[in-house]
């Protein structure tokens, strides 16, 4: 069978053969009359396909195929789709489905929905295990369906679907902008969207790493500075200075808290966006207690934040920097494995879907 | 040698030895411009008090004079003293000293100042140990010193000094009032304040407890509802509901944070005030990821908060529930020996300070 009545995609097998991709035929859920079928032309590979890939954060459902950093353009639209068109060029994002009905989905926040659906890996009530975007196709909910504004490059808005997005929800809702010193701990596909959104935004911004070695690709991408943490003491100059801190790093080994805390105002904020599969850090309230500051975790943006965010992508000209990468057995295994070994400035996107599918 | 040379108190003489504070004659720090010695005549007994007497927080200073609840008269004032004039009524609470002069200090944030002192058990840059309440006088620069509006009684106002300050500081800064619902965890010193302020600021408070033992004193405190947290999914139906919880638990034995969590909107805060002597909480992002909660803490407050805590509370008639006990080296020992039993509703303030001094 073929489209529509299946998808084609590129699977991990299981947990042990995720640098392995297998070409994979799929069902999608049934079209419902808000969805969209997109035929994809690009998609970011994210941190979270290896944390999933490797079942470090437990997935359990195999064959699946990761990817929800997609590009493609709209081939059908249900009938009570007003946002997108047949031919348009769309996005799909790290979220598929929610209630669109709970006070969190009524205030834009809609990630924070109980029923909210990862875009792959988890079950439709019909019992679909949703895939992502190695794949020809995706079926999505408009609500997560996203316009993408001319002026942006493909393989380079596709990344900002998941990577730029978790980095712009928490810096905005954080009130970055002019006057405000944002963090970013981490120089990397995250990392690398904070610095330019924080400082698109007419934040001062600087970048937190643990040597050097990416610090003059920081600076190109709008630092107006840069903290190496194996420096002794690097934080000492800077204590009580910074409003809001954006952790990206997704290992937490050997990650001391203090002194990062200490780079914080009076009730600032240190708001972690990685998830690394390690147990986590003892947090006592003493930790918090010399500046009243707040750990917190934010989960990607909302779709109001996404159509945000891509248009101050566009007006401001900012480009991700992306390597890509041809869609494949060969090219997703590639990829994955190339992510897994820290080989990537500071994006991958998939790309020549045609050859393939 | 009596005053002003030196001062009397009760003092604790070791940290094995803390349920027997022995009689004891101190020096206090040299007398400056805008200091206000203060004829002590009631003091409240803090957590604190007993944290430290007992060396848990680590206390190596001895003997030492606990208390930090104080009022008394004012009997002797620095040149450049304008707020208190000679025979007021003041009270002197936790924090002693203070820059006043770094960013924090001119922002309302002195308690969060880098050279901020405790009121006893710190060391003054001249190498005076200060000494608390539990004795004859205190001296404090009168940016800690507080006029006591008259409609409060000496013993109901002396523990609003710490414990009230401590509740009322970060339910206020952090929006307590009309159309919001705060949760108090733990219904003790501080926890009966949180209660009552956040009650007396218009938010709807929900009571936190182990057991419903504190349930009715709860209500009569001024508790829209009162949850038991050893009662099977005591948290689901209240999960996305909360706009901020305080946390005034000192103990985190087998403290789970998930289901307290839960209860809180999205962005929703969870700030602690009481330190316990364990290790605190693994906390992973994980967890904080369901509603992007925020994990905080809250030292003290400000002169400002501590002004208007007062007067709240004289307007709105608020009264501490506290129960006298006269001061002296048994009246000491046993209110910090009951205090450790947990046998106190809600606070002692200890008194008749003109029969020792």
């Amino acid at each position: 069978m073929v489209y529509p009545d299946t998808f084609e995609g590129f699977a991990i097998t299981s947990g042990d053969q995720w640098q392995s991709p297998k070409r994979f035929e799929f069902k999608p859920k049934p079209f419902g009359d808000f969805d969209i079928d997109v035929k994809i032309i690009a998609c970011g590979v994210c941190g979270s396909d290896l944390h999933t890939a490797t079942g470090g954060w437990g997935n359990k459902n195999w064959p699946l195929v990761p990817g929800h950093e997609i590009i493609g353009h709209a081939v059908k639209v249900g009938p009570k789709v007003t946002s997108v068109k047949v031919g348009d060029r769309v996005g799909v994002g790290a979220q598929i489905s929610a209630c669109l009905d709970c006070p969190q989905c009524k205030e834009d926040n809609e990630t924070y929905c109980k029923e909210q659906l990862d875009t792959y890996g988890s079950v439709y009530p019909d019992g679909t295990l949703a895939h992502g975007g190695y794949s020809s196709h995706i079926r999505a909910h408009e609500h997560f369906t996203f316009p993408i504004p001319e002026a942006l490059k493909t393989e380079e808005a596709a990344p900002m679907l998941c990577a730029g997005l978790t980095a712009y929800s928490p810096i905005f809702r954080n009130g970055a902008g002019p006057g405000k010193k944002i963090g970013i701990i981490g120089v990397g596909g995250i990392g690398h969207f904070g610095i330019m959104f924080a400082k698109a935004l007419g934040a001062e911004v600087w970048a937190i790493s643990r040597s050097s070695a990416k610090k003059a690709d920081a600076l190109k991408m709008g630092a107006d500075g840069f903290l190496e943490t194996r420096v002794k003491d690097w934080n000492v100059p800077h204590e009580f200075t910074f409003d809001m801190i954006l952790n990206t790093a997704s290992s937490d080994d050997g990650f001391d808290l203090a002194p990062y805390l200490s780079l914080l105002r009076v009730h600032g904020k240190f708001i972690s966006v990685g998830l690394p599969e390690g147990e986590g850090s003892k947090v006592r309230p003493q930790s918090l207690l010399a500046n009243g500051c707040m750990i917190g975790a934010s989960h990607l943006g909302s779709r109001k934040e996404t159509l945000d965010m891509l248009q101050l992508a566009a007006d401001k000209g900012i480009k991700s920097w992306v390597e890509t990468i041809p869609v494949s057995e060969k090219g997703c295994g590639e990829a994955l494995t190339r992510l897994h070994n820290n080989d990537v400035r500071y994006r991958f996107t998939l790309v020549d879907y045609d050859k393939q599918f």
